[in-house]
């Protein structure tokens, strides 16, 4: 199967399995359901279910059991946004194309939203054959010493000159935690090795910050390359980002380096990583 | 032992795992872990930890791994209480004679503190030996299906007239849920049987409406009583209440039934059920 033939097919099955663990909008409280649903279906490009699909496919785990902690990250990362888009932090009307949540529903709901998405993330792993092991992982990996953590420190960090471990320390919990999060479950599922696991969450760590560098470039080239449309978000909101400290150039470089480092990391599992290492170029060929 | 003695024993312990279970306000990121340990410390009649106990001891259960699931439920109340408190839903600004979170600190803060404080309880027992099976009970509580789901309700309330009934689905969902949670993770630690399980479940169900219906009473009698001071919250927030729609008397003779109902489940367990007993005329007696 070539990779966009594989990445489809996770793709499609991730969207029926959150079909099926998101509770139905004919249940009450429907808007509530209504919203849970808006906020999780129909958009994203799936990118820590499709991390640990691939690292499970390496232990040869069961798709229908992986299934269950990729949809459970992908709840966690789908209650994130719904949050960070709210108007007390990044106050953003747009998501995927789409009003985001506060927008098409309210404020309150949105909130409630966030709050259910994270329940249910672990819901389901619990009562789909996730182990404390894993049910611990994801919540290291979601809370103030993961991902809720990072958001703190970037709120902390809006307007402040940052150095570049800095901007590096609050990029592995906001964004790096959950990725590594995603890699290592699906190896869960497959019953990895402790030697794997360890090649592995070094490999999460460099894709985990990859993703935040080629996120950083994209913005800054959309504002340069295409005059007269919003400005970069980042830019606008005096963030720190890896092309304000490095510039573009040198942001690139960083981009190069993590993906020659991240695939270096795979190594010791050769052919096998396949689709990992797949995901890694997708990842840096997203737009540039 | 006597009650008042048990309960401030139960109060202390819960009070000093929480302060173990919360990352330290010296952990990064500082502003975060100290604004989850002030919204969590401190304050609070530990209901839910003293119930969970309380089942839990029916059985012999270990006061230690007791505290586990008793904190768990009483992180998902705090992050409730954070999230509640806010501007978008009831706009609180006084909890326990403090600042809400969201004054204290800020908005964004109080968000991430409701977030990381619900990862926190299924983390601290995903760490501590509490089983999926427990896992899935507090999520099941927690969630839309739950308590979130009971605050969706709530807010689709307001200014509505709703039956005794349309009422009673509201609590059961909102403060019911996470009460029952309480009493049936007590019970899990202590290994009880189904039969058991089963009057422990009717008589959590009957001491959560029993406590929404006091608490109804009290801010009723609140604002009657002391003429000059702000009026009963929920109806100045048009909020439908067991006192609106039955009226004073009938309130109480409800506070009355139920408090006998809730008694009457526990008689099979004779004797063993001494401190739940105890706890539902806590509950009762707290002000009337």
């Amino acid at each position: 199967m070539d990779f966009p033939t594989w990445m489809a097919a996770i793709q499609a099955r991730t969207e029926s399995a959150l079909e099926r663990f998101l509770p139905l909008a004919t249940t009450a409280p429907h808007r509530l359901h209504h919203a849970m649903r808006y906020a999780t279906l129909g958009g994203g490009k799936r990118i820590r279910p499709l991390l640990c699909h691939a690292a499970g496919e390496i232990f040869a785990g069961d798709a229908t059991r992986l299934d269950v902690p990729a949809c459970a990250v992908e709840l966690v990362h789908a209650y994130s946004l719904a949050h960070d888009d709210l108007p007390c932090m990044d106050n953003d009307v747009l998501r995927r194309g789409k009003p985001t949540c506060h927008v098409e529903y309210d404020e309150a709901t949105a909130l409630l939203v966030g709050d259910a998405l994270q329940t249910l993330a672990f819901q389901i792993l619990a009562e789909n054959g996730g182990t404390p092991e894993m049910i611990a992982l994801l919540a290291q990996a979601s809370g103030s010493r993961g991902m809720a953590g990072g958001q703190a420190i970037d709120l902390a960090a809006v307007g402040k000159a940052l150095t570049v471990e800095e901007l590096e320390f609050m990029h592995i919990h906001k964004t790096g935690a959950l990725i590594r999060a995603a890699v290592l479950l699906g190896a869960h599922v497959g019953a990895a090795d402790d030697k794997t696991l360890f090649a592995l969450s070094h490999f999460a760590g460099r894709i985990g910050l990859l993703f935040q560098v080629v996120d950083d470039i994209l913005d800054a080239e959309a504002s340069t390359a295409t005059l007269g449309k919003t400005a970069g978000k980042d830019a606008a909101q005096n963030k720190p980002t890896y092309v304000s400290l490095l510039g573009l150039a040198d942001a690139k470089h960083m981009a190069v380096d993590l993906r020659r480092d991240a695939k270096a990391a795979l190594a010791p599992l050769g052919v096998r990583a396949r689709r990992l290492i797949e995901l890694t170029d997708y990842i840096v060929d997203r737009k540039f």
